[in-house]
């Protein structure tokens, strides 16, 4: 972790933070931030990442620390370094340093957690070492597989309602990342006539987020087959007529996330069937976003790129009948089978390692109806909510070949006509959108999305 | 995985590497090939690395494995792709597949592991998902950090004895390994004149190994703070009087790895005092891969690599005194401080896991010598034997400020003299070497060593 990165107002900023979380719960609280895990050999490690509550309410990436929060006060957890390890890690900043710099009002040695954890409340970290190091602590099961409950779920609807909405250091944070992911996905459009795999545009793309010293939010996916939703394989040919779906996003230094899908031509320009489709996705996109604003239901967002698809798909003569009666049978879910976005913020599928706490809005649960039950955000919009808003067309053999599906749905797909659009195998656009008082911003908006534009960034 | 990358020869090659195993042990073996550690939510993973044991038996790295190996025959144990998973991660080969694809005998479902786990050896996987996993089908205590005993003892000293050496299928992989690395390297010198952070270097030298569908050996090193060995910061600005140290090395999608250090100068020049200082470690560096060959003593190479530094410095007015005195007294060790090398393989450490086991003959143990100490690897070389070459000069704080250091070597530092050098932080040369039955082979020969070289390079 680089001690530079931190901005100035971070201890002024962190304060703040947990002032509101002492007006929401009167119990202390205990976060860990988390420890590397080991790839081949202990001195292997993956790179560390630090939980993303702890991130939240201690503002930098410590390894192996601890922060107990109560009544709107800081106590800094972490060991100094061991004697050597400046050999091997060079010189770190001490406890003292950082309890200084995140305004921490005390700081201790590790070993002396245990004594000052009574009553707290806490929330699983990922990593197995930490979490039963938590239950360790605490004297009780803790594990992220555990729903959690009493203070601990008590705290966690406290930590959802603080990250629900980003204050304007974590909106700082969020259009960095976002203005590297553009820059990326530019990068990679640029990078696709010399490329022969996609592996090659994927370094173009993740290239430029290395160089600006950030991460990568998720497994990058740079695809020719964008009807696999998580491909993470890199290996396929860049063949002249496919579509390259690239779903990248960049994570700064102190966590914080974007997400941004494309979809482009290999050879620069799309083809009549592939330009029919992408614009009926953009369509999607682009009603969805005139849609988001303070009040709307998330859900509805979804239900409109449905509609919107169900539309272009019926304007096309792919599906048959009234949009309506499509969108009521999830007929637009053939081709468009997830969710139309998500909660985004230090988490790339925001506060997703609480289940559906944070997507759903209290009494509302998953769907079982085909294509939403994949929604991840189910809940009124408000200002200050970063969302993303990616609408897609898809053709999976999985759905596709599925004969209880086909069955169900052989009146309303016309399958003659689809086959004629069997150069797109998957479309994506995706960015992300903040929810302001007025309305919306897009915080990718720099990156274009209409086709020809696409075209031109291609062929430059 | 992508089972597109393996070989044709595969089964043939894994079957050999078991028969070689039982030759040698009496009893059943289980190796697991280990799970995907969550980084920050479940969904969002690390990318999945497989234990290096079940990759050099199994060949492939599949998730959520075992294979279990017994008198030559191998069984598989893992479960085909649960329904649903298409849509989001593709259609995966089967079981029956991949059973086929590296020569199984047999395959069963994860479920039935327990029933055929009777005497069977094992070895703990670095992920605690997993050795908790092994534990309960075991039914005694694994765990990465307990030394292996009895049975578990015997399995890791037979596979020591197998993956010293490198067989054909191995060392073709390895080679692709080195070969890409080169290459990255070379983008890296080349990116250095447009670049102003050593991020942007990092970049250009991982997006080589990005787009060769590669990965990371280990955390890349690229930073103007060559004296912090193990440096994983990439902030610093580069300064045009600096030298960039960058320690980086791709591995194959199948596991196997390279390790590769040049340091070069910023601004495309060595300084006189650079320039000095390069030339002494490359005078180590060449002479101990002049000293590679089967029968020799790995730490007697060590101390070639020591006397070369110690003879450097006393010419350059560094040290005073007679090199035998110097190396014995370990004041080469205030410049070199850490071992001149240590097996490469699977792991960039390789079996690093098993502690000293690997590096280490029975009955030799890790010296308390100053520098000595940090020696990886103390065997006598082998034909078919990976090693890594890799002499170094810093200027280290925590070691030249130390007053114990300070004052014990006194008298054979020049320390005004030393001064003169302060442009110098750190310089490494690194490469891969096979021991071959005539002496050695340097897979990373074709990525040059010379100072007059490396700058051209960096200018071009």
């Amino acid at each position: 972790m680089s001690i530079k990165s931190a901005p100035i107002s971070i201890a002024t900023n962190l304060r703040s933070r947990r002032q509101r979380l002492a007006e929401i719960i009167d119990f202390p609280a205990i976060l860990w931030s988390g420890t590397a895990s080991s790839r081949n050999f202990p001195a292997n490690l993956y790179s560390f990442r630090s939980s993303s509550h702890f991130l939240y309410f201690a503002g930098l990436p410590l390894e192996n620390a601890a922060i107990r929060l109560e009544d709107g006060k800081l106590q800094l957890f972490m060991d100094d370094a061991v004697p050597g390890s400046a050999l091997w890690h060079g010189e770190m900043p001490t406890r003292e340093d950082f309890a200084q710099l995140i305004g921490a009002d005390a700081a201790f040695p590790l070993a002396e957690l245990r004594s000052h954890s009574t009553e707290a409340a806490t929330i699983a970290v990922q990593n197995p070492t930490t979490y039963q190091e938590q239950a360790e602590v605490l004297n009780r099961p803790i594990a992220p597989a555990n729903a959690p409950h009493s203070i601990d779920l008590e705290l966690a609807r406290a930590i959802i309602t603080l990250r629900l909405t980003h204050d304007a250091t974590a909106l700082a944070e969020l259009r960095q990342a976002a203005t590297c992911t553009v820059q990326a996905h530019k990068a990679g459009m640029q990078a696709t006539p010399n490329a022969k795999l996609e592996a090659e545009v994927r370094a173009a793309m993740e290239g430029v987020i290395i160089a600006h010293n950030m991460t990568f939010a998720y497994s990058s996916i740079v695809t020719v087959h964008g009807e696999v939703l998580h491909n993470n394989q890199y290996h396929h040919a860049l063949l002249a007529d496919a579509l390259l779906l690239a779903d990248v996003g960049a994570e700064t230094e102190n966590g914080w996330a974007s997400d941004v899908t494309r979809t482009w031509p290999v050879s620069g320009k799309f083809s009549p069937t592939q330009r029919d489709l992408y614009d009926v996705v953009l369509a999607a996109h682009d009603a969805c976003i005139e849609k988001v604003r303070p009040g709307v239901e998330y859900q509805d967002v979804h239900f409109l790129a449905a509609s919107v698809i169900a539309q272009g798909l019926a304007d096309l003569g792919i599906l048959r009948g009234k949009v309506a009666d499509l969108v009521e049978m999830d007929a637009h879910a053939l081709f468009f089978p997830h969710g139309v976005g998500h909660l985004l913020g230090l988490d790339v599928h925001d506060m997703e390692d609480l289940g559906d706490l944070a997507g759903y809005e209290a009494g509302k649960t998953r769907s079982d109806r085909f294509g939403l039950g994949f929604l991840r955000l189910n809940r009124p919009l408000k200002a200050g909510m970063l969302v993303t808003i990616e609408p897609g067309f898809y053709q999976v053999p999985a759905i596709l070949n599925d004969p209880a599906l086909r069955s169900k749905y052989q009146d309303v797909v016309d399958w003659e006509r689809l086959a004629q659009f069997s150069d797109v195998r998957g479309i994506r656009i995706e960015d992300d959108v903040l929810v302001t008082e007025s309305g919306s911003e897009v915080l990718t908006a720099d990156l274009p999305t209409k086709a020809e534009e696409i075209e031109q960034l291609v062929q430059s």
